[in-house]
């Protein structure tokens, strides 16, 4: 396993590599691996050649008064694991090669943003899409994967490599969840014994307005606000329990098709995000 | 020579290219072909082995208020030029292959376009970069050709390709000119007889001040002041006549290394730009 921080460095290795006609593989993330991501990698792996695993945590992305100085780090840790899954490169660039003293650009999309985290994140699935676009140019993958927890992450990736006619197959990855049904993050390290215990009522919630969608009740938005009572009974600081289109992230207001559940609650100075999609 | 109208087919094609080594140039045009259009062909013959010529007037660099309809049309002369000068391929993409329903990706840049034609035609230049990528992500030519009379636009693209990490080599071709200095363009055609002969006055009057800087005139603001008021006493409408710095078009209050001479006027219905590099 190679180390690559060098953007030039990653560029020539993967020219190589598709030289050879080998199938490149890049699971981009922000790094302090847990299981979810290592889950992600397997599938990348199973669909590829050669695997490259991004650790970048994307200055661009994070907002004045959000986590990126606290954002957990460790390159040392990550590495042991992937190199455990027989990773073939980490690429982890330094933030002035990425984005240097001119850089100005940023792919912007109209309407998946104005919804879910994007309300209460301005500026953040711009942040996402460049850097998502930067590493695809550089690492030049033929698929990539992304987890579903991030749903609306996913969403913008795909529209955004569809828009663009890029040349990279996404592959969704289903959220990895720990056994009391939390669902991995890499901010769970946030949390008190406490909180921790608590935020198992975000996946029990999920459940819930899945089992009354399934038994037939289409009212998406008191089903909307039971998710939400149930989490601020319990202590958290709703952003939003919402019902969505999968494709659209619109709200619906009766659940008709396929939809996605999606919250996202603070928990103390943690914020948390899970979602699951439904089939009534 | 084969014309191309499917994404999908452009995309296999230049797969293939790419597939048997041979470097690839793209000039991307909106038609209306004229003899710098060519001449920007022929650069890029030069440094390729197979050489695209796009033509696709792209409605979302274009504002409400401006001539996207009216914009001239002329495919058949086109591909008739173009035969001549053995291009390879011709892509002349539908509107509805480029920009699907679902559409809606941008490319900002931050701050290029806060300055000259950026400041009177807001979107145009994210329009621009956008239909740029995705024709880069589509063809994926080893180098691209664009002309210099739209130099904000140039700069555009490579600012674009240096923070998106792209591997396109952009060449400048110098603007191409009348006999007479005017600079070619496809909305010449908009201008009576008598404004084709006022037009001649733009490029006048740039060189005008090219020689005053030459001669060691450095008030940025008086020579601005000076190409404006020569451009509206023969009738002109002028939206800007700008002394900038060459890489990020900050206006500069001194003439002390390189600038550009920036010009956008109206005459008419017509709208002409113009620039010259000076070094002093």
């Amino acid at each position: 396993m190679e180390v690559i921080t060098s953007v030039e460095r990653m560029k020539e290795v993967v020219d190589a590599i598709r030289a050879q006609g080998k199938r490149i593989c890049l699971v981009p993330t922000m790094g302090a691996l847990h299981d979810g991501h290592l889950s992600l990698v397997r599938m990348g792996k199973q669909h590829s050649d050669v695997c490259i695993v991004s650790i970048f945590v994307n200055p661009i992305q994070f907002g004045p008064s959000e986590d990126f100085a606290t954002y957990p780090r460790d390159l040392d840790g990550d590495k042991e694991k992937l190199q455990q899954l027989n990773v073939d490169f980490v690429f982890a660039p330094d933030a002035g090669d990425m984005y240097n003293r001119d850089f100005q650009t940023r792919v912007e999309l109209q309407r998946l943003p104005n919804h879910l985290c994007g309300l209460f994140r301005p500026g953040h699935f711009a942040g996402v899409a460049t850097v998502v676009l930067k590493l695809f140019n550089i690492c030049k993958p033929h698929v990539a994967v992304f987890g579903m927890k991030d749903y609306q992450q996913l969403r913008v990736i795909e529209q955004m490599v569809s828009d663009l006619n890029l040349d990279v197959r996404i592959l969704r990855h289903p959220t990895v969840r720990e056994p009391d049904g939390l669902a991995m993050s890499s901010r769970n390290s946030y949390m008190s014994p406490e909180e921790r215990v608590t935020a198992t009522k975000i996946y029990k919630t999920l459940k819930e307005v899945e089992e009354r969608i399934k038994a037939g009740d289409t009212d998406a938005v008191s089903l909307e606000t039971y998710g939400r009572r149930q989490l601020e009974t319990s202590g958290f600081s709703v952003d939003y329990f919402s019902i969505v289109d999968p494709e659209t992230l619109d709200s619906v207001s009766e659940v008709a098709g396929s939809v996605v559940v999606a919250v996202a609650a603070r928990l103390g100075k943690t914020r948390l995000i899970d979602n699951i999609i439904v089939t009534p």
